[in-house]
C-alpha cells in the first residue's frame, strides 16, 4: 500500500466544486474516475477541503491509498494526458501512509482577486469580481486587519457550514494592489469555515465603497451573527493557493 | 451624417471571427445587432481588417457612418451594456467623415503568444500556444529579423487571401521573452496578408525546434511558395493590437 500526494491547479469555472456529486461533473469526482483508469483500482481522493462550485486552485492539496506500482512522476504524466485541460496536477510524490489532506493540514491560504477600475479585463472575467466604483484600499487594510489572530467567526460563516466549532486563527490578511487596478486579498488561517473568505471579502468592500465604516464592521464581526455581513463575494474571484504542513 | 471610430477589445474563441456571417456568432455581427438597437438603423460597421475565427483583439478598430445624434461616450457606455461579457469598446469618438477603418490604416500590430515550458497555464489556455520542447530563442528572433523590410511574402500567405498584391512591409518582427516562459511575438506591417502571422509564427517555431534551418527559412521565404512553410499557428495565441493611422 502506497499513499501518494498530488499538487492540483485547476480553472472551477465549470464544475460544481470539489467534492464528487452524482451526475455533476467535480474537481474530485473527474480526478477519481482519470486515476480508476490508471490504477484499476475505486480510488478514494482526500483533499485538504472541499472548494466551492466556481472556485478555483493553484495549490489544492490532496492524497489517495492505492496498491499501484506505477511511480508518482509517471502516474502524474499519465494522469494530466487524461485529464481535461482546465485541471492540472502539478507534483505527485509517495508521502507516509498516515498523511491526510485534510486533518494534516497546518494552514491554508486562499486569495480573491478584484479588478477595481472601470474598464473590465474581458481575457480575466472568469478569474476575478470586476468592482467599478473606486474602493478604499487603507480602509480595506483596516478592516482586514482585524481579522488576524484566534477569533469567533460566526458573522463570516455560511448555513450548511460542517463544522461545529466557528473559532479559527488568520494568520495573514493582507490587501496587495497593482497598479492596473487588480486588488488581491491574501488570507492565511488555520482552517476556513463555508463561505468565510467570500463572507468577509463582500463585507470588507462594502468597507471600501464607504457603506459599512469600519466601527460597524468591528460590530459586525463581534456580533457573532452571520446575518449582518454583507453579500458574500462571488466564487469566480476566489483561489486556494497553497495548503501548508 | 457622422462617423463615430471604436476601438474594441475581444475575446475571439466563441466566434467565427470578425466578419458578419448568416447563422454564426462573429464580432461584426454582434456589434451591428446591438448598435441597431441603439441608433434604430442598420448600421454598416467597417472593421481595419477581418480576424480570423479564435483570434483575439486588445485594439480592433472599426468605423460606421450614423444619423443618430448619441454623443459618442454615451453610445460607447451603452453598447457596452449591451454587449457580451467578451466584447468590450474601449473608446469612441467622432472621426472626418472620410476616415475609413481599412483604407487609413497605416500600419497594424499583431502580438503572437507562446507558452514554452513543461507546465501549462491552464487560466490562460485560450489565449496561449503551449509549447513544450524548448525553442531557440535566438534563432526565432534571426529568423523573425529576415522579414523585416519590403518583401513578398507568398510563402506565408493562405489560400483564399483576398489581395492581389503579395508584397508587404514589415517594420518590425520581435520576439520578447519573460522568466516564465511566455514568448511574445510581436509584427508590425503596413498590412498583412491572409493567415501571415500564423504561417511564420509555426515556421519560426520549426526553426526553434531546429527542425528548420536558418538557411532553410531563408530558402522557403524567398522560394514564394506557400507550399513550403511549416504548420500554421493555432488561432488561440493570436492578438491584433494596435491600429495605427
Amino acid at each position: 500500500m502506497k499513499n501518494i500526494k498530488l499538487l492540483i491547479s485547476y480553472d472551477g469555472t465549470r464544475y460544481y466544486g470539489w467534492q464528487r456529486q452524482k451526475e455533476k461533473p467535480t474537481i474530485q469526482g473527474v480526478i477519481e474516475e482519470k486515476l480508476k483508469v490508471l490504477t484499476g483500482e475505486d480510488v478514494k481522493l482526500i483533499g485538504s477541503g472541499r472548494t466551492d462550485a466556481g472556485v478555483h486552485a493553484l495549490g489544492q492539496v490532496a492524497n489517495f491509498r492505492t496498491n499501484c506500482e506505477l511511480e508518482p512522476e509517471r502516474l502524474r504524466r499519465a494522469l494530466n494526458s487524461l485529464l481535461p485541460d482546465d485541471i492540472y496536477i502539478k507534483k505527485a510524490e509517495y508521502v507516509p501512509l498516515d498523511f491526510h489532506a485534510r486533518y494534516s493540514a497546518k494552514s491554508k491560504t486562499y486569495e480573491y482577486r478584484i479588478l477595481n477600475r472601470e474598464e473590465p479585463d474581458i481575457f480575466k472575467r472568469r478569474y476575478l469580481w470586476h468592482v467599478i466604483p473606486p474602493l478604499d484600499r487603507e480602509k480595506m487594510q483596516e478592516a482586514l486587519s482585524l481579522i488576524v489572530g484566534t477569533h469567533d467567526f460566526s458573522s463570516f460563516r455560511s448555513s450548511g457550514s460542517s463544522s461545529v466549532n466557528p473559532v479559527r486563527t488568520v494568520f495573514r490578511a493582507e490587501l496587495i494592489s497593482d497598479s492596473d487596478g487588480l486588488l488581491r486579498i491574501v488570507m492565511e488561517a488555520n482552517g476556513f469555515l463555508r463561505h468565510m473568505v467570500r463572507n468577509i471579502v463582500g463585507t470588507v468592500v462594502q468597507v471600501g465603497y464607504g457603506k459599512i465604516s469600519l466601527e460597524r464592521f468591528k460590530e459586525i464581526f463581534e456580533a457573532k451573527d452571520r446575518r449582518l455581513a454583507g453579500k458574500k463575494a462571488p466564487a469566480q474571484g476566489l483561489f486556494l493557493v497553497e495548503v501548508k504542513y
